[in-house]
């Protein structure tokens, strides 16, 4: 942490430098570091970029950018949500920053959402400081809980449509989110038919977290799926999510639900489209062995 | 140049900062900087990086390491070639990494690749750093011309079935490629049913470039269609690349040459697959507009 702060205030630019993408780093030119504290759970940073907007950082990983947030937050959300005929209740664990409640709101069918995150400062700083994203708070279909997603899930067995998890990566409180006992957690919280998303990592960058959750997935569900976005923000340039249904009927790669151009547009949904809903599940051709 | 080897030489760290991408850049942790020098045409360096292999930079600009290169080199490739049902006689404009040369040379009914690379120095240093690409030259399918492409091009009309731009970006000598006078004197070169394939930048980095490379292909041909990759050494973490036909039958999304799984394997190519190149065509919603 100290190094990240020193760094954007000496030199002007954040350098996004891990263990977990060794030799490569992406770095932002720093316009003005707006918010910096250490919380119960983790360091939380929010800093005013050149030309990406707003940025959150997380011990020292960058979370999402203001210029390409959408892309993620659209895609974690509409692939699990149209590959369910008629998604009603939905959990989302973590995502502090509230992009994936703004976009989950969006879906028609959707009634209910849950959400649950560790950090209450995430939840804060991101009102006070990214509110294009801490607006999805504020639609009357969120309950926020501030608590542990893995207890908050115990309580709430067969209950939920959708399980998005939106967290960070597998370095620190969140490691939880990407063991198989997490995934076997989420059957039980799903509804008969119920279907779960969450954020695999890239197969660049992170390779064998992808494949880890991938297998969780399978090993726990009938279903199981990986797919990708491209968000330049992130390591290497794309993200993945893995995917998993109770449902032996589940096609991920042909959405259950189409949304049309109308809806896109006056929903403001900028990335995803039914379109590149299956696209996004066709990965080159030397990953797509680990992903069978 | 003289900043980028005191950074790789300082620091240990090469950092691809830019005009073309303000307040974002990549950096690679250099283990070595192999070789560095001022040809004719440009400054020319090579790195050995810790974690990407070696990388080929001209002008400060990462052309390609070695980690990733095979993305880019198979669609920029592939993409073109697959979408004509029988090429034979193929031009490459640039590609002195020789990685381009080493793909198209995989495919079976290609009989002759004519190349025209304007700096011989490129070409001399790929062969001796870069010998994963360079193999490209010895195919027997290859005449290698060290001259201007556009001056070869006017002597050499109606003769190719496919032409690949693969160049530096539009600063420099690359930028007469990117406009409509060259994509006028492709036309002239290609035969009859004729594809071009160029480098086009990226739409979250490049924008303006690719818009203008589409452009420019719309406006000579009857159809022109924009593409992408991920390619994480590249700013943004992908390339797009713009495509035009001669032939009205052109379906750029649906490739006239399958190549089999076998096939891919036999040929070591390890992005670009038929489904790839399907799904290489759809992109976010938001930019959808501009590749009409």
């Amino acid at each position: 942490m100290a190094r990240s702060n020193m760094d954007a205030l000496k030199t002007g630019w954040f350098s996004e430098i891990s263990d977990m993408w060794p030799g490569v780093c992406l770095s932002f030119e720093v316009d003005d570091v707006l918010h910096a504290e250490k919380s119960d759970y983790q360091d939380i940073m929010i800093i005013q970029t050149k030309n990406h907007g707003k940025a959150l950082i997380l011990d020292g990983i960058i979370q999402c950018t203001e210029l390409d947030e959408f892309a993620y937050q659209e895609m974690i959300s509409f692939l699990p949500l149209c590959s369910h005929p008629n998604p009603k209740m939905v959990l989302i664990v973590g995502g502090g920053d509230g992009g994936v409640a703004r976009e989950v709101a969006k879906h028609p069918t959707v009634e209910t959402i849950d959400q649950v995150e560790i950090d209450e400062r995430v939840v804060e700083v991101s009102k006070k400081y990214l509110q294009s994203m801490s607006v999805g708070f504020q639609s009357p279909k969120i309950n926020l809980f501030i608590e542990d997603g893995i207890k908050f899930m115990q309580r709430n067995k067969n209950k939920y449509d959708v399980i998005i998890t939106d967290s960070s990566d597998p370095i620190g409180p969140a490691d939880v989110l990407f063991q198989q006992k997490y995934y076997e957690l989420m059957k039980e919280a799903l509804t008969t038919d119920g279907i779960i998303c969450s954020q695999a990592g890239s197969v660049w960058a992170n390779l064998d977290t992808s494949i880890r959750c991938y297998n969780n997935s399978k090993n726990v569900f009938c279903n199981a799926a990986y797919a990708f976005a491209s968000v330049p923000s992130y390591p290497s340039g794309i993200i993945g999510f893995v995917l998993g249904s109770k449902n032996s009927e589940t096609n991920f790669k042909k959405p259950a639900y189409i949304m049309t151009e109308s809806f896109l547009k006056n929903n403001n949904i900028r990335y995803y489209s039914s379109d590149i809903h299956s696209a996004a599940f066709v990965l080159p051709t030397c990953f797509q062995k680990y992903f069978k």
